[in-house]
């Protein structure tokens, strides 16, 4: 039985992970190579070598009731999506509130992590730490690999002929901070990830001339979605899921790329996907139409090739002048205190059983957690995570026969393309509701729906129609939260209390039935007159 | 018959001016106090009394084809809504083109305009003017006035009691220039036009904390409207028009407020017009409702008053402080060459006949230019204007008789709410679809739409369901071009021709109509899910 057990690194992974350690009666420590907590989140004005970094303007992509742990909900004036200094503010509320401080060694970097020598029997593992040049030895029953994947920027300029003549700046988004650089400058922006589309629009505030390079596209959504509300609290309920699941692939693609066009046709402003029938992660951003429809941003195909002082664009005639170039090419997975033939990285893709444990290790004591994408939060996710590892630990869940978990681990390799996409750097993308459901079930804390309505109907549309908030597992079986029911309850009117300062008597006089009435009727003379 | 002209203003409404006397045989004398053309559109790191100013980042809120000027289209790789810099040079192209500068005296200020002793036979005026410290005396036929609404400040500080305690910076939004001076500051914009509004959005790139202080709210819109066509090639057809124009008003304005609100909903975003039945004019903003659910802005109600360094809100408990207050409240109507007995302006409104014409007045041979604020492009507006006046100067059009001028004024100044709105600072505000139609009326350029649809039923469809381009008004009558139905039936082309910069073949499976066919399916579903 694991008792002892190491979390590498500080960030949102390492500090659940404490966490659901300690609420297991597990004893924990943390090593973090920086000097304070919040990994990803904490800005920093320069680059730490191994650390992932943000840009000063970064906000949360998923808004903050469905990015809040389990049990812990964000202060309702929070906005709603939150500034970066925001996530770290709560991640701080966090660590105090639960007291997590003391399992952390500061300034520690782990330098290796090796099987110890009766690792087949015991599961133990040798860590060797080094702390302000002191190295340290250690054995752990456990480690929990809380790294992420956005710490190794990948740059691969052998893909880009002449950029060696380029007399210009250029450097990977990693290394990206302020606007201020871009001043007067002509910038272009590789990769059309959440990134570059970023970095392409706050340039436009400061820049000459802004260009953005993609070869395979990609949908745009906005975080104000249907009628303002969060695209997540709309999009990610478990009624949707289910429909979306049980229509056709192509349809469920099809419907959600005519809703994503509703707010602008993807192929008129450059950016339509070059493969729609793979609904691959969307980008986030509220600014990037405006400012194509105002030549602020131009939309380019894939580089050709660099020339000293300009770029030549695929299927483009002539080359265009650039200053300053932002590659926004995603990053590497690496894992450098761990042996290679332990977790081997082909494609940016790791062989991992649930994208936790390795499927052919004897002892199920190393688990990776937050190596994941959801297309939705994070946090909620990784903590489920933690909470099914750190049970997998103390024996209370088990992991399937080896054969099974490989024969899984094969599966999601052999590119099954879901509507989330599973190919190339996309294999770290997930089906959020159904991935957590699944570990929910193995620790006993998944909703049972079906007996809520009978139980408690009010809650259980609240559960099924509504977005879909990680309080739900905690309202039932190990670590149950008595605050679970009321946090779910209340979700909305966390949501939209920072955004109704100011709030005006209903002067309508019209009564809401009326309405619906010249709804269905205004919508069935637009159907009529679309086809005639 | 007037022949000398004299045009005060080299800005939009003082080129296109020129241009229409030049077609009509006059001889037209522009007056220009700055050293080049432009007006409004010329943008000046430093504000000059007595002109317009803009903020360096000044976009268009109607698209190129929208705001070309009847028989000069923009160039095709224009951007669609165009940054101020290229607004302007589409004002110099149009120079250009019909070599309208030697027509124009620069760094003349005009002193005073006042009736010929003779002027209730001849209808000349007395123009004095300065250039360079120098003063000079012609005498005119006629007289157009073109310059505009936007020089002389609205700063009713008497309004917002504390301000002289206030111990931070204020001035008004016309003095905004860059969002540098709001670098780490907290900064409260009163008032919620486009300008607030623009203001709010590009301080929140630099600014500590964001205001923007509205009592009656406002409706936002994008650019970026249904499936991302530029929203007045949606929004201001002959089609929609009519509808609009034959629906009850109160179901009218329920319908635009509703599909206002499928991109947001207005009370959730603290922005809902205190009084709903009135549909004023809506604002133009791509970013503001993604600021406010990420708190960059913060909507509040009215001030009640300033201290040293805060501000009190209308029914909100405690004072926020502030740094910075900007002053979006708008400009006031004046013209101080002319005697205050021939134009009054109260409100803000002058009793002008079709905006243009002192109905009182002996002689129709005073005209102004541009004192509207179309919900929709300016530029085609003016200039039918300026034909019409060129036209009635000549006596090709006639004025009606006093009283029924009168008449009309009168009725406009008393009130009726139309769904524009024509209270206070509306008042310059118009429907510019029925307005420019009965212009174009009285001077026989009115596109006859239903023998159109016999003759040319092609160019019909276009003209009646497609955007209401001005090209449409060169078709026939007077100032006929022949580029019109080309320009029109082109015009989507160059819209579209600036943003598709990336072509992607389509690799669609699935058959159009089909996608009609599963489109309606999934309508009929959800309505059937809604009420459910």
């Amino acid at each position: 039985m694991a008792k002892r057990v190491a979390i590498i690194g500080a960030g949102v992974s390492g500090l659940t992970s404490i966490k659901c350690c300690l609420d297991e009666g597990l004893e924990p420590t943390c090593f973090e190579r920086s000097d304070d907590i919040g990994g990803l989140w904490r800005f920093t004005e320069n680059v730490e070598e191994g650390r992932a970094s943000l840009y000063k303007s970064v906000v949360s992509n998923t808004c903050k009731e469905m990015s809040a742990f389990t049990d812990f909900p964000y202060p309702e004036d929070f906005p709603v999506f939150l500034h970066n200094s925001l996530v770290l503010e709560y991640l701080r509320m966090y660590v105090n509130h639960f007291n997590l401080l003391k399992h952390i060694q500061f300034k520690t970097t782990v330098i290796s992590v090796r099987k110890h020598p009766d690792f087949s029997t015991s599961g133990q593992w040798d860590v060797v730490t080094e702390t302000n040049g002191k190295e340290k030895f250690a054995i752990f029953d456990a480690v929990m690999v809380c790294t992420g994947y956005l710490s190794d920027p990948s740059l691969p300029l052998e893909s880009f002929p002449g950029i060696e003549k380029f007399q210009g700046q250029y450097f990977h988004s990693q290394d990206y901070k302020h606007p201020d650089i871009f001043k007067g400058k002509r910038v272009l922006v590789i990769g059309m990830g959440n990134s570059g589309v970023d970095i392409a629009v706050e340039a436009t505030h400061v820049a000459r001339k802004v260009m953005i390079s993609t070869g395979r596209g990609a949908w745009v959504m906005s975080r104000v979605f249907d009628n303002g509300y969060p695209w997540d609290m709309v999009f990610l309920t478990r009624f949707m899921n289910i429909i979306r699941n049980a229509l056709p692939a192509p349809i469920t693609g099809w419907l959600i790329a005519s809703r994503v066009s509703q707010w602008f046709n993807h192929a008129n402003y450059g950016l339509i996907p070059q493969d729609r029938s793979v609904m691959r992660e969307p980008v986030l951003n509220d600014e990037l139409p405006g400012c194509i429809i105002t030549g602020k941003v131009n939309v380019r195909p894939n580089v050709k090739g660099f020339k000293e002082k300009a770029v030549v664009f695929e299927n483009t005639p002539g080359e265009e002048p650039v200053d300053i170039i932002v590659f926004a090419t995603g990053y590497n997975i690496s894992f450098p205190f761990l042996e290679e033939s332990l977790v081997k990285v082909e494609n940016k893709q790791a062989s991992l059983y649930k994208y936790i444990f390795l499927p052919q290790l004897e002892r199920p004591t190393l688990a990776v957690i937050g190596l994941i994408r959801p297309l939705g939060p994070v946090m909620p996710v990784v903590e489920i995570q933690a909470r099914w590892v750190t049970r997998v630990f103390k024996g209370l869940s088990n992991l399937p026969p080896v054969s099974t978990m490989m024969e899984e681990v094969n599966e999601m390799k052999k590119n099954k393309k879901n509507w989330f996409g599973l190919s190339f750097d996309e294999v770290l993308k997930t089906d959020c509701l159904v991935y957590v459901d699944q570990l929910a079930s193995s620790i006993g804390i998944k909703p049972n729906v079906p007996a809520l309505f009978l139980k408690d109907p009010k809650l259980a549309m609240k559960i099924f129609f509504g977005p879909c908030t990680a309080y739900q597992y905690r309202l039932t079986g190990p670590g149950k939260w008595d605050g679970a029911r009321s946090a779910i309850m209340t979700q909305w009117d966390r949501t939209l209390k920072p955004t109704r300062t100011r709030v005006v008597k209903d002067s309508s006089s019209f009564h809401p039935y009326l309405l619906h009435v010249f709804g269905i009727l205004a919508l069935v003379i637009g159907i009529y007159l679309s086809f005639n």
